[in-house]
């Protein structure tokens, strides 16, 4: 694989913008990497994308957006991967300038949801689920998270409270992110006070979704000559596993096992092992999914990632940095967007760009971005120099 | 680019299958494929779809096969470009493989349509246009296509009965394709007496959607030794090119300048010449979109594309003989499945196994898929050797 750098990042703020299409809500994120990447020259476009299809009756949104930001005539495809949608177009268009067809490309996570109801949206957001078996039960997403959730706390004996660190942290770093959807920080006793969801999982267990698109601008390394002081941030791991689509098919619905392959395959890659990961942007779509990210990647043993939280450990200035932006708990998951959003953190804290929630002398950052509960899990290592 | 081989092929006859899944179909062409590769590793698995979401619920159709197939723990992902999602996957796998990240890969197109009344199919179909410009006026895609088809009437003086030959050849190939939908021979009479669909579009302009999946396995070609006497057949040109997604923007809506680009691009890539091509599998969705395909890719004159049908030039015997198994007109059009159908029919070709619609000694083949009324199109040049 030719070596490829992250030239450009952008973002928009997330929440409900009722004043703001899809179009230009991508539109947005992708003007502010390409102006970021100080270029005025783009090969391709991958965008990553779970929910237009069904949200805004929209399909095709490579053509689509190339249309929109001017980029007439090239190639421009949508990667889609349920809630691991961004990190699947940025793999795709990684390999497409690997291979060497494309020099520049832009990758776009893009969604627009709050143009459908509620009830709307947690339908869509099912069909990351497997709709033969787990669907035509009448369960719903979250559902499927607490059931995840209730059995861990009875296998390894964890209180509801337990997890309250993840959200707590989440939301206190997310105060610093003024692109994050919530700026409120929280206690333990207002987590464990918030209404329920699902049982275990309450409303500060959850992320919130909401519109919201990032992007990053990629080129070979070996074209990244001088870039005005900032350091040269290269994709030094890449991998996606898939495991089986519906929890009752895994042998143990405990353990993320996609998580576990594309992490070992992203490290070997990266020659790292988890001691050297300064940061890490998991995928915290609920407090659970935090746990078990941690214990298949190698920073806490089986049923003991919450602990992690509990002995202090995954503040900007612990051991194991995680959600240093606000994660999904509070910088928000517009679905198909996370995934880029995570890359584009993980490059503001190895420019050094995240004053009070910086980590020191972070110069390799890893991040996670989970389809499903589970089914598509794609790990991406990012190093400067 | 690394140089890829097609090292296997399958397909399921397209139809209303009723007592077939999305699963069921997609991994009926899936092992189809395998088998013919005579392979029991695949390392990846790309997924060309378009419709999955809204009509059976189900995303993430990467996983959702991997686990289906058996390929545990392996990568796996959608494309998503709508009519053009099967090529759109396969280009992302051919540029995994030539990355030297993957070896075998494995891309199926699939499509399950019949699950949906015909009024919800239409208005999955019509997330191909641009939703906030065209879809929102309440046109439909036939519609878009008869607003060009009748422009074409009028801009270069052809009746309707002039694009008979397009759908009169399709319908003939076809009936020597067990996998094809219809198996029907058609006359100018009844192409003209047809029931009228969207003036001047009428049923026998317009091609059958349906339920099917065809998949390849491709591999990098240097691997390929020895085939059992079969020709081995690699991918000599792959590009994929924008237009605007609304027909509107565009300065001349009857050149379908992202097929003239793609095709061009790919003609460099494989040192081919339109006189080069032996054999040429378009996307007929509408009899008006075979005559600009041939137009755009050099094969006729601005506005002559119907006169190549007329003067009995596209038949297998033919200069450029189009639509050799049927075509989307007669083999049938499961959307995101067809870009596959035709790759899959051009290896037919190049392998000598089309018996009385056979090109004689054809070597090099292209096949291109559209997306939308020309937003996203893909061009592939095969060749033996």
């Amino acid at each position: 694989m030719r070596s490829v750098a992250i030239l450009g990042i952008g973002q928009t703020k997330i929440g409900e913008h009722w004043d703001k299409s899809l179009r230009e809500i991508g539109g947005e994120a992708a003007f502010a990497a390409i102006q970021d990447a100080g270029t005025d020259k783009v090969d391709a476009l991958f965008i990553g994308n779970m929910l237009s299809s069904t949200v805004s009756a929209q399909n095709q949104l490579g053509a689509f957006f190339a249309d929109w930001i001017g980029l007439w005539r090239q190639e421009a495809v949508k990667v889609e991967a349920a809630c691991a949608s961004g990190a699947a177009a940025l793999r795709a268009a990684l390999m497409a300038v690997s291979a060497g067809d494309i020099d520049t490309a832009l990758v776009v996570g893009v969604e627009k949801m709050s143009d459908k109801t509620g009830h709307d949206v947690t339908s869509a957001l099912a069909t990351a689920a497997d709709a033969d078996y787990e669907l035509e039960q009448g369960i719903s997403f979250v559902g499927l998270n607490a059931l995840m959730m209730r059995r861990y706390m009875h296998e390894f004996g964890w209180k509801h409270e337990d997890f309250a660190p993840f959200s707590i942290n989440a939301h206190a770093n997310a105060t610093l992110n003024p692109f994050a959807r919530l700026h409120e920080k929280i206690t333990v006793e207002k987590f464990e006070r918030s209404a329920m969801i699902a049982t275990p999982i309450n409303l500060l267990d959850a992320s919130p979704t909401g519109d919201g698109a990032a992007a990053v601008v990629i080129v070979p390394a070996e074209k990244v000559a001088s870039l005005n002081g900032k350091p040269r941030i290269t994709v030094a791991g890449s991998a996606s596993a898939t495991d089986s689509i519906a929890i009752h098919s895994r042998k143990d619905p405990l353990f993320l096992s996609a998580a576990y392959e594309s992490a070992k395959r992203a490290y070997e890659m990266a020659n790292v092992t988890p001691k050297d990961i300064q940061v890490f942007e998991l995928h915290d779509a609920f407090t659970i999914m935090a746990a078990l990210s941690l214990e298949a990647c190698g920073f806490a043993e089986r049923g003991q990632g919450v602990r992690l939280g509990l002995d202090d450990r995954i503040g900007p200035k612990g051991r194991v940095p995680v959600c240093t932006r606000g994660g999904l708990k509070a910088r928000g998951h517009p679905v198909g967007a996370t995934g880029i959003y995570q890359i584009v953190e993980v490059v503001q804290q190895l420019r050094g760009e995240c004053r009070a929630t910086q980590v020191d002398g972070a110069r390799i950052g890893m991040a996670q971005n989970i389809g499903g509960s589970g089914a598509t899990i794609l790990t991406h290592i990012l190093k400067t120099g």
